[in-house]
């Protein structure tokens, strides 16, 4: 794998709508105890400001170089596993995993492209739209009656168990297939609503959750690049059916 | 070892010396978050406090029980097994392990009676004399070129791994969704490709390997009950566009 500081460099941390500064002050710190550094703010409610760099505790240059955005979307350009921290059980079909589960699968793919952890608000967690654009749940093991984590004290332990995992890596390394990035999977999600509104099976006006599960599905499956291909090809057929028998792109390869 | 909160009931926390009143508070809600509940205080610069209510966040029980002393000793009373938490490097023969390592020790022993773990000052650690009360040294891994945790940041990780560590600790407990089943699957599979052909994407003369890639595709998704009902669904109305707006099955829940 050649210098493990390299995949840690390649996990990415998202921190979603922080209401409290010193919180982004605190969790830079944390990240750099454990030696990563690529921060990321979507929107957070004050930043710059005092009380971050006061929290920062000298890890001022993760804060000096986070990157702050205006939609989850734009801090996952590139990213091309989303996993989402959560406290709560959720209902829907999202795969589960524990800090310690999660971190050596999110390592092995920063070994080749980079990877993201995503931290919601303080107060409520990640939203559901936030929550579709992930494709795992990592939770940290908690007391059940008192399982509020300070945002810095969960970043901590993520941050913890990714720097444990290092030494765990396999030295001879799997080839991992190249998984699609979050911005492709945008757009085909863009594209298959929209199919689905063409054929009627999708009515925008009772969409129920049907975009989310299809979503959640896709996810679990952690698509690959030449597989989103393939999926964006049969929707632009489905649209141009007239183009019977066009051969399909060069890339659908085994 | 019965139940497991009695376990973790008889570890001991003792913040030796803490300058920050906030770091007291902030360590409490840490410990109770992991179901941690023995707090004690060797000489805190100022305690009780109102920054270490705030910092609490709610663990005003473990505040409010806490035994506060005026010599390690003291704090140390009944504890049969000390470990002292250091991020430097020492150069006495303390046994040294990892906060990884040593939570299942301190934990099989605090099945049968009271254990200790011991947090320095936030500036300067433990002291030479409070080393030699100790009977080995826990260490977090850290960025070696920044390894300064915060004390409660250090006390969730060392909380963390104790709770970890509990081997009959009941994991996050799912209803498993019902998955589809085989031949639905197959059905699926045939109807997949029959839509493939239909729309120009499948030209079965040459199919080079398409099918076996969708199927691994949502192999790994491992698909549910309710996601093959809606995939049908979707097959079906590329099938017969004219349908716009047919309602869809019922089933189709979150």
């Amino acid at each position: 794998m050649g210098n493990y500081s390299d995949v840690l460099n390649n996990v990415r941390f998202v921190l979603s709508h922080t209401s409290h500064p010193g919180n982004i002050g605190a969790a830079a710190r944390a990240m750099k105890t454990m030696g990563l550094q690529d921060l990321r703010l979507v929107q957070p409610k004050l930043f710059p400001d005092a009380m971050a760099v006061a929290m920062s505790a000298g890890a001022t240059d993760i804060l000096d170089a986070a990157g702050v955005t205006d939609t989850l979307g734009a801090a996952l350009a590139g990213a091309t596993m989303v996993a989402g921290c959560t406290a709560r059980r959720r209902d829907l079909s999202h795969r589960l995993l524990s800090a310690r589960e999660a971190a050596p699968l999110l390592l092995a793919q920063a070994a080749a492209a980079p990877v993201a952890l995503v931290f919601g608000t303080e107060m409520s967690g990640l939203t559901n739209a936030e929550l579709d654009q992930c494709q795992m749940l990592v939770h940290i093991p908690a007391n059940p009656e008192y399982s509020s984590l300070n945002l810095a004290a969960a970043v901590q332990i993520l941050g913890y168990e990714l720097r444990c995992a290092v030494p765990e890596l396999p030295a001879a390394q799997l080839a991992s297939p190249a998984l699609a990035q979050h911005d492709d999977l945008e757009l085909f999600y863009l594209e298959l609503e929209r199919t689905l509104v063409m054929t009627g099976f999708l009515n925008l006006a009772a969409p129920r959750r049907l975009m989310t599960r299809l979503r959640r599905l896709y996810a679990r499956a952690q698509l690959e690049k030449d597989e989103l291909n393939i999926l964006m090809g049969i929707l632009k057929h489905i649209h141009s059916p007239a183009q019977i028998n066009t051969p399909r792109p060069s890339r659908i390869v085994d």
